[in-house]
């Protein structure tokens, strides 16, 4: 290992470590020419399955695109204030065609291929995050596809075998960088050879302090529950709600 | 931006830029000690769904356990050659057993949750591996879990609410670094606004460089087969493995 690799190592994961998900943009300030292309380019050098690169990303950086977008994403600012909304999609077809034409068939239009592609999309924008957030910009996911998934495939004119998993803001952050957020000790994530299951103190330890964050104590009283738990529960991802997201999700993901 | 940021920048492109999964280990070099915490600790500031975490990863680092697992890889070599092979899961258990602590009941048991928290499992794993890259570690994903994936559950001690996705081992590189893959152009999977359906000129520019590779001229004469695509469709992701995943699946995924 030479002296640059050695420097550069400290600075990837001091730099990781404190990374933070940026929600306020700075409108005014559009990304340089080319920077997604290269950035995308270093991206796919992420592993993939089998290298077959199961995902598309639909870039949209147009006004009128992004506005859509948003009222998709339930209005949420930072889909038309970022200078690019990126749509990460699993995608099969792509490999469905190139079978069609080299007197194949693809075996991947279903269940298992469609987990590969996922994991692939996955890994693809993870990868793309991480060189972004490197190259000074902002980043962050919203989750709120799957919410409207058909509405989305509609917009983006998804052909079968392709869907879409989530959209990355992309953009210079609007003021100072939010700080990291709180997150779980180690423990609580991490098993030795089995999985140990979580005893009531451990979920004491592993909890309060998030419980005790003031933004805790105000997220709890402002929807008048007792608990964080319920407001996660009840308020935020009801079960109603991830229901609807996994019967939408079949004919996407089965295919 | 500082210059301390400009330099790293340039530094983390180009490292990613240039990656390879790597297949064969020095098998008389340990880990250091602490060196999984320090970079999962990191790793766990990645994003994660509404801040959940809705993952966990269970390190295999005893030689009977790796030789377990191993024997469940399909008898992968590096499976058992590696430092530590990190099996990485989607996780709505401890997110359960939290609410169930608090007077409130999990929604996320079902296709919904799992979806979220296999994007949060798939976001993690992938900034560990960039992590340990950076430490100047290899790593390779294990794609080969959806094929025992109740054997996996068992062999781990998994419980509901908990799949595993892939295993990734970890450990020093035996020899030379191998040289990046080819991937496909960007223009293959980069879209702008609407999704391009590609024509039989697109495939044809798009995968001819991959066929013309002599490592893919060999695979087609080693299988008897006419075009790579038939090789990738019929011997390696053939469809009744995929639907046997994609139905082994459906327990796990509808928790």
């Amino acid at each position: 290992m030479n002296r640059r690799e050695t420097g550069m190592e400290k600075n990837i994961i001091d730099v990781l470590a404190r990374r933070a998900s940026v929600r306020a943009y700075d409108k005014e300030r559009p990304l340089p020419q080319g920077v997604l292309e290269k950035l995308l380019t270093a991206a796919m050098q992420a592993p993939t399955t089998g290298n077959m690169q199961l995902y598309s990303v639909i870039i949209t950086d147009s006004t009128d695109g992004k506005e859509r977008l948003k009222q998709l994403h339930f209005g949420q600012p930072m889909a038309a204030d970022c200078a690019a909304l990126l749509t990460f999609c699993a995608d099969v077809h792509r490999f469905g065609r190139w079978c069609a034409a080299r007197k194949a068939q693809s075996g991947l239009d279903n269940g298992g291929g469609m987990l590969m592609a996922m994991e692939d999309a996955v890994i693809f924008a993870q990868q793309f995050v991480t060189l972004a957030e490197a190259e000074g910009l902002g980043t962050c996911y919203l989750g709120t596809v799957p919410y409207n998934i058909e509405a989305f495939a509609k917009e983006l004119n998804l052909p079968s075998g392709v869907m879409p998993l989530f959209s990355v803001a992309v953009g210079y952050p609007a003021g100072e960088r939010p700080a990291p957020s709180d997150r779980l000790p180690l423990e609580a994530v991490m098993h030795h050879e089995k999985y140990r299951r979580p005893a009531a103190d451990d979920i004491d330890a592993w909890y309060s302090a998030k419980e005790a964050l003031p933004e805790s104590v105000r997220f709890i009283a402002e929807n008048g529950k007792e608990t964080l738990a319920q407001v996660y529960a009840d308020v935020r991802y009801p079960r109603a709600q991830n229901e609807k997201i996994a019967a939408d999700l079949v004919p996407f993901f089965f295919c």
